[in-house]
């Protein structure tokens, strides 16, 4: 099934210009020859010909293959880089107008791509450029090694390898090397790399319609850049098997394309055709490094990921493979700041290991907890109080457990009731264990025996709540009831923070934040804090009752039409005031026991 | 029409973790925590968090952003990247196992995009670390402009413009400045920003079906980048105008998403949502430039793009515009080695001229070539030989036309002859302006007048042939036999290096080689140059008709069976044998009249 290709796009006649356009924006080291359509000509803004004192290096080709070779212009690497229409050799005027524009007394090194159009049209330049006086030298790079070795000239494609050949020469021409020299570094660089591409689409050129050559379920294997049928269509596999493939044509002992055997330094490409994400591409290179170790027997030392040479809007990758020597590895790693050859991927010394182990936590917290743990179960005072309030709290939030879910079916999910209650029934489980004569780490384990059960949104809320708290009580040797009130603001301030809602926008912090203000302007008032409390854990019902006459705007509830959450209050708050409230009169109970 | 995605990996559930070991493989600055698979860190080599001596900056997420976040791990940016699961925040286990891993005394910045799942998480980890006595802050960015302004808190998305915010809270932190404001300079930087999304495909999850909610022609504004329906779907339109359109949709008077207002410095970003191509991101980038300037009156100050912050294989991009003061800017600019930052976006002093003129060719050649074709005509010797020579060897192709292309129609695509007639009938038209005196420049117009009207690699093939005997001939004032013999071996030798054909290739080569070797062995055996000439033409010719035995290893003919080539030569050849014998006869006529 063909059908009309989709771009981002305008006129598909100028797209190349268009890139350029971009390109010259996006990187003001770059510039542009004006004032004829037909010379599309991208080059370093900082190099002058009459006075450039190193070789200049000049690539280009047929459009469509962006980042190549526009994207490696600049310092170290390309001095110009002349542009075609897409998958057009670019004409000979526009090679000679990119030649005479960064030329200089050291002449230049053109670097083409072994198809006929580019040979010829940069052939005739070069010619023509040697008759005005220049002195130019020509490599040509075909490193596909997807096919059997051709009769005649028409068969080594130019493929991503060019790029590092690139990179080879540039770094060459910056160190001052005379035109013989950077030509012979670069031709050395051109015979030792090979490449080969696999592609799950073919690519689509701009305003044509999509070849329907690969269906569903089939890949292409040793295709061209250019679309060009492959060596075979096969079944898509799992990328391991893709890359082993791939490795093994490469480095075929039949072909012998490039002079690789067992023991040998390579350098590793792996290559984007346009449409693949950065996932697959890192992939594909985290399953090639190994293979090349085990398998062939290889040593890696620099691996490249990313779309260095594409073909439109192809899906797949090429691998490239290139013998490495210290020269070449100078060559490699010298600096550019050509904007599109990667950063980073120089090995400076040892490298250091590629993983380390999880880091522990600090250890002074969990020693501390292990020996309270250890310690027998006498509780004081505090801990007589905690253990009340907390068993407290969790049976009212079992009593309600109904009621939290028949509110939530109207307003939301109708579980909130169940995801309460597996938290409540985990408390009375594992107060066994909580360390209850201390305080700040007693709520910190109420947090974790919550989010463990609960999941979702609320666990980790109230698991936020309990942190909070416990990071503010455990500043504290003694807790008086101000320092109390401290870690309830604290524990409203993160869930607020991190769930992103405040007061209003109808969930636990409507019972929340009324109870932490009334708490604190109680105490502040000079009530007791039994009294405080009290009043405190009324403001919360209040509060929570309030959320009937609220809109939602957080939670599920944000989905639901306003009329319809006008009878029932939230039941998150609902849930929140109840065990509050239940702490309250726990601890009235304990310090009154007459009053209950 | 929904489909199965098609991508090249392994086990779908694996595709985060091996993402992160290919990553490590190219970049050896980076490591990842090993031990745990739920826990997915990637960080810098280079920290200790025991003496790390700066601000630690942590970002994460789900994975299928990539780069985001890991690619944007090294100095000068984050410090660590915590990777969820494909559009899974990470768990708080993995987040503070990051936060241990990196963070010393001066403590760490949490950098997290606005999902409920991000925010929580990192935020239960956030007040774990602070409970563990580390000191943390997190900023939530939040830079979605594509929908109205949310009534709660599920409201604004957090996109590409994330980037821009790592990058001013990791050059704070890389120069040394205390956690409160590295802080600052995020939140800050967070809300100087607003990114919009436009899609052509949404993206497919590994190992699942691919949607069909974008159709063909389709385009989806405002989209989010897990796929979230956006703001519309509307018709495919030129990129001219759906930049137009999201760049109102950000600058947007009405919901005053960011701060920027006529006069305005900014910086721009264009961001590849996976599997678009540079080609495309650099067109939005062109044209975004002059409409943010021209219809918004900002001036832009940086401009970066490419995929940053992607959608695994959506194609498509977003914008980000970032309001640009030059504290930002300073950060923007400071260096860094995270991998996927991009290199050379930033301006040192003025910046230089996007476009620069075509450069004239060198002066004097075309002076010269200008004053000789003012002469009055009035021929010497030479000019008389070349006069008949030339007009000689085009009318013994007219005559041949015919012949040609019978032979070319059973080997070749059958206008070998008709091509050819061109180019001789346009040689005898153009003979009148050809400066006749000078051989050299004669020779450099007759390479013209044919790639004029042969077109096509034969017309290259032979404006070559004629460039490198001109470079060659004009070395010389006068030019004797064995010059002219430099010359032919000059010009064999451009044709085989650039047409990439050599002898036994079955093309125009085979008749040219062994004139040239005759020519030179003649001269050399001490023969008067007339003779040479005489003994070179027929070597010539007996090497075209030599042809006929040959197997084709270029041009057309090399994809016809052996067997039906065996009964014609070479119709290239044996054009070349024609006008090369053609030469020779007329010299000979012109010095020894009475033979003919």
């Amino acid at each position: 099934m063909a059908y009309q290709g989709k771009k981002l796009v305008n006129d598909p006649n100028d797209v190349v210009t268009e890139f350029i356009e971009g390109l010259v924006e996006t990187y003001p080291g770059l510039q542009y020859l004006d004032g004829f359509p037909q010379i599309k000509v991208v080059l370093r803004a900082d190099v002058l010909s009459a006075t450039y004192d190193k070789v200049a290096v000049i690539s280009g080709g047929g459009g469509g293959h962006e980042p190549a070779q526009a994207g490696f212009v600049g310092p170290g690497m390309l001095t110009a880089a002349i542009c075609g229409d897409v998958f057009t050799s670019p004409p000979v005027d526009s090679i000679l107008a990119g030649i005479r524009a960064v030329t200089g007394p050291k002449g230049c090194l053109l670097i083409v791509t072994n198809y006929t159009g580019d040979r010829l049209n940069f052939g005739l330049a070069a010619e023509q450029a040697k008759a005005e006086g220049y002195k130019v030298e020509m490599v040509v790079v075909g490193d596909d090694c997807a096919l059997p070795p051709p009769r005649g000239i028409a068969g080594r494609r130019g493929l991503a390898g060019t790029i590092l050949v690139h990179k080879v020469a540039g770094a060459a021409a910056d160190a001052g090397l005379p035109l013989a020299d950077v030509a012979a570094e670069a031709k050395h660089a051109s015979e030792m790399v090979g490449t080969m591409g696999v592609a799950l689409s073919v690519c689509t050129l701009p305003g044509q319609v999509t070849s329907d050559r690969l269906g569903p379920g089939l890949m292409e294997l040793g295709l061209g850049i250019h679309g060009e049928p492959g060596a075979a269509v096969v079944d898509l596999q799992p990328v391991d098997v893709v890359v082993s493939h791939v490795l093994k044509q490469i480095l075929s002992a039949e072909t012998q394309y490039v002079p690789i055997t067992r023991g040998s330094r390579v350098v590793l490409m792996i290559n984007g055709l346009g449409a693949t994400p950065m996932m697959e591409l890192m992939i594909a290179a985290g399953k090639a490094v190994p293979q090349l170790q085990l398998e062939h027997g290889l040593a890696i030392d620099r691996v490249y990921t990313g779309s260095f040479m594409t073909s439109l809007d192809m899906a797949g990758f090429s691998i490239s493979i290139m013998k490495a020597d210290s020269a070449i590895l100078v060559r490699l790693d010298a600096p550019t700041l050509a904007p599109c050859w990667p950063v980073g991927a120089e090995v400076v010394g040892d490298r250091p290991p590629a993983k380390i182990p999880v880091p522990v936590p600090v250890s002074n917290a969990s020693s501390k907890k292990e020996s309270i743990m250890s310690e027998p179960r006498k509780l004081n005072e505090l801990g007589c109080i905690l253990q009340v309030a907390i068993e407290a709290a969790a049976q009212e939030i079992i009593n309600l457990t109904e009621k939290l879910n028949e509110w939530d079916s109207k307003v939301g999910d109708g579980d909130c009731g169940s995801t309460m209650y597996r938290g409540a029934t985990a408390v009375l489980e594992d107060i066994k264990c909580y360390p209850l004569n201390d305080a700040a780490e007693t709520v910190n384990e109420i947090g974790a025996s919550l989010r463990r059960v609960m999941g979702g949104t609320s666990g980790i809320l109230y698991d936020i709540f309990c942190k909070a708290a416990y990071a503010s009580l455990k500043q504290n040797q003694v807790i008086s009831s101000r320092q109390w009130a401290t870690a309830l603001e604290a524990s409203v301030a993160a869930v607020s923070k991190y769930g992103g809602a405040v007061a209003g926008y109808r969930t636990m912090l409507d019972a929340l934040i009324p109870a932490s203000e009334v708490l604190r302007e109680r105490l502040d008032a000079g009530d007791d804090p039994l009294t405080a409390l009290l009043l405190s854990s009324e403001a919360a019902v209040t509060g929570a009752e309030s959320t009937k006459n609220m809109r939602a705007l957080a939670g599920r509830s944000s989905y639901v039409a306003p009329d319809l959450l006008s009878s029932v209050p939230d039941p998150g708050a609902m849930a929140a005031a109840t065990w509050y409230r239940a702490v309250a009169l726990a601890v009235e109970s304990k310090f009154h026991p007459s009053k209950n």
